[in-house]
């Protein structure tokens, strides 16, 4: 199976699919069609099966995907069959709300490591994680952590991703509104930004529909 | 011109672009190229032009695209060419984190309301907005808000969500893990899952390549 030429939009996607496979898996559903998945996921069938076909034939016509069995396939293809640990640089109020939100466990994805640069909060311990000043981050080499979480202000975000490269990580999610980002090829940034997805919504909103009309 | 057939994965994008032909723009840019964009947004040019195109004939031959035009089309398609008021459900850590998001002005949107259930927070003011009870959220029809943000715990998203359709609301941004919410087909709701952007890093971690390779 060859990976590399898989678009983003596509890997964007996986957990969602894993996520309600997941869901239904737990429901005691042992088959699912894409017809139904399109339905609960608000993705269209068509996608969805385009997505899985970059992988491989999943799903019997007839009897649909297999809950379990695609699920596996979609932990094994995201490299989520094992744990990993995870840093989370910046413990503000998005950094307190990111570490509290349980939706990372079932994903295998534990925060273990804090870093902050105020020096009212380094050594402080929450959910019994010591929080770290930010110039310890080097650390994290030697702890093997390969993923983080920065959750910062935009004007630190170069400085502390440089850091953070040299320390081996090689995947970030960025919450800081910030895209001039260098990184090297090697590390993957993935940039959230709250004021795009709300900016979308006004879309949506009647006037267009008496514009479509 | 047709709004309605246009895919949600498209309108995603259009915000991605104006952000880019703002900055663009503010660095004295008259016109950039499809190419050029898509290497700032990191979206493929074809995927650009092909967005672009279900709303119009956009950019010169050679020119490229007037990023003041693109810009201003763009405003007008997403509905940002007026303000919106936004209300803001849950007023914890992420609540905060959400209240004190600058990117949201320069779309045009503002949270002027705040809603609670801690009646702790009830009654504070945080900037210049005094919070509410969550059961005063009918007072948003009185006050014309039609966008909402929830930033609750999921166990409540149900509850909120039919509360804020109630009121008149018609899009919701919903940062609770919730996959349950039934809304009416008039609400737009656009769920915003962490623990999936999370799920998705590991994809890019080197073990894929050597599988790819």
């Amino acid at each position: 199976m060859k990976f590399h030429r898989i678009p983003d939009e596509t890997v964007r996607r996986l957990p969602i699919y894993l996520r309600g496979l997941l869901l239904l898996a737990e429901q005691g559903r042992e088959h699912v069609s894409s017809h139904e998945l399109a339905d609960i996921l608000h993705i269209k069938g068509p996608q969805i099966r385009k997505d899985l076909s970059y992988f491989g034939e999943f799903g019997t016509p007839g009897v649909g995907y297999g809950t379990k069995e695609l699920s596996d396939c979609l932990r094994d293809i995201l490299n989520l069959n094992c744990p990993h640990k995870v840093a989370l640089v910046g413990y503000g109020n998005l950094g307190a709300a990111i570490l509290r939100y349980s939706g990372f466990r079932s994903y295998g994805l534990k925060i273990t490591a804090i870093f902050e640069n105020n020096p009212r909060k380094i050594g402080r311990i929450v959910q019994n994680i010591r929080i770290q000043d930010v110039k310890e981050i080097s650390s994290l080499k030697r702890k093997k952590i390969e993923l983080a979480i920065l959750a910062i202000p935009a004007e630190s975000a170069r400085e502390v991703t440089e850091r953070l490269e040299q320390a081996g990580i090689l995947g970030i999610l960025n919450f800081a509104p910030s895209y001039c980002i260098d990184a090297r090829s090697k590390v993957k940034i993935i940039t959230i930004d709250i004021g795009m997805d709300l900016a979308r919504l006004p879309y949506y909103l009647p006037i267009k529909a008496e514009i479509a009309g």
